[in-house]
C-alpha cells in the first residue's frame, strides 16, 4: 500500500518491524496515534526510548532494573540463599506470577546451544559461579526450558557448581517437553516449583532420570 | 502482572494503550526492544512522534501529507473535477488502494450522528462547499460508510450541493449495509467505484432508492 506521506510511511514501517505486527495492523496503529494529542505520542515514543535508554540490568542477577539492584535482590523479605536459574527475563516474570517462589534469581541470558554457536563463555555462567563462590547460594533451582539445550546447559551448570556442594534441584517435570515456559498455565509451573527435587544426572539410582524420558 | 521496573512498566502501558493490544501483547514487545540496540528503539520512538509532531493535513482536501498541499491534489495527472468524499483517511487509503479513483479527495472527519453528537459543523462540509463554490468540483463522489449515518450525511451533503449543480454520485451498493469500509474486498470496492450512479433522494422515480433498501 502506498502511503501519501512519508512521515506516516516511516512510523509504519517502525510498527511493522515488531513481531507479530504486519504492515495492516500497523497502519492501524499509526492512524490510531494521528487522531490523539500530540503530547501524548510524543510520550509514547518518549516511553519506549527512555526504557531501552535508561533501564539497568540487576548486577547481581541481572534483571532488569531501575537501579543497580533489581527490586528483587535488594528486598529483604526474600530468601537469598535459593537462587532460580533462569533463561530470560520473560521467564523470570513467568515464575514471579505464581508468587509460589521466594528466592532470588540469576538470569542466563540463553541456553547451551551448540547448533546455533552459543556454548557457556556467551552466558552469566562465570557470574554464577561466582555467587556460588562467594556463599551466597544454599541451592539452585535449575528453571531453565523443558529442552535438550536446557538439559544439557543444567548438566553443564551441576558440574560447574559441584565443587563448591551446591545442591542443584530442577522444576518437577510437569512442564511439557519442547514447549515454551512463558506458556506453560500458572498452575502446572506454580506446582512444579513446589514439587522440584534433587538433580540425580543420567542412569543414576533414581529411577526416573534427571531427563524424566525413562519408560513410565 | 507486577514489573521489576518502572521504566518497562511504562513501556508495557504504552503500548497496552494501543487499539487491539493487551499486557501480554504489550510485554512481548517490550521485551523485543529491550534485545534491540538502543539506536534501534531510539529511532522507533522518534518515528513515531515525528510522524504526529510533523505530519500536515492538506489544505485542499485533509488528507495527511508531508507538505501543505498532499501528493494528491498536487498530482498533475489526476482529474481534479471529480471529488471524492469520504469518512477518513482509512477509506481514502482503501479506495486508492483499488486503483480504480483517479479524481481527488475530501476528508470529511466523520459523518453526521445525531446520537454521538457530531452535527455536519464538525465536520468539513464548510470546506467541501467552498471548494464547490470555487468552480473545482464537477462531481462529487459520496464515498461514506453504507450505514444510517452515512445516508444522512449524503443526503445533508447533497442539499448543500445542489445550490451549486453539482452532480452526486454514489459507490454502488455492492457493498454491505453496516460494514466498514476499510475491511471490504478490493474487488467489490473497486466495482463499486466503476458502477457509480446518481444520487437519488427516496422515493424518486428510479426505482431503487438512492439508500437501496428497498425490495429486489
Amino acid at each position: 500500500m502506498n502511503l501519501p506521506s512519508r512521515l506516516l510511511d516511516d512510523a509504519v514501517e517502525a510498527f511493522a518491524g515488531l513481531p507479530g505486527i504486519g504492515r495492516k495492523t500497523a497502519l492501524r496503529l499509526v492512524l490510531h496515534l494521528l487522531r490523539r494529542p500530540e503530547e501524548e505520542v510524543s510520550a509514547f515514543g518518549e516511553a519506549i526510548a527512555r526504557m531501552r535508554r535508561e533501564i539497568r540490568f540487576c548486577r547481581i542477577c541481572r534483571n532488569a532494573s531501575d537501579q543497580d539492584t533489581c527490586s528483587i535482590c535488594s528486598n529483604p523479605a526474600r530468601n537469598t540463599g535459593v537462587v532460580c536459574v533462569v533463561e530470560n527475563l520473560r521467564d523470570l516474570l513467568a515464575i514471579e506470577h505464581t508468587g509460589q517462589f521466594n528466592g532470588r534469581y540469576h538470569i542466563l541470558g540463553g541456553v547451551v546451544s551448540p547448533l546455533d554457536g552459543i556454548g557457556p563463555e556467551q552466558l552469566a555462567v562465570e557470574e554464577l559461579e561466582e555467587r556460588a563462590r562467594s556463599g551466597e547460594i544454599r541451592e539452585a533451582l535449575m528453571a531453565l526450558p523443558p529442552t535438550i539445550e536446557g538439559d544439557t546447559t543444567i548438566h553443564y551448570l551441576a558440574k560447574r557448581l559441584e565443587s563448591h556442594r551446591i545442591p542443584v534441584t530442577l522444576l518437577a517435570r510437569g512442564v511439557s517437553f519442547g514447549g515454551d515456559l512463558e506458556y506453560v498455565d500458572e498452575l502446572t509451573l506454580a506446582r512444579s516449583i513446589a514439587t522440584r527435587r534433587p538433580y540425580a544426572p543420567e542412569g543414576a539410582s533414581e529411577g526416573g532420570s534427571a531427563s524424566g524420558e525413562g519408560p513410565r
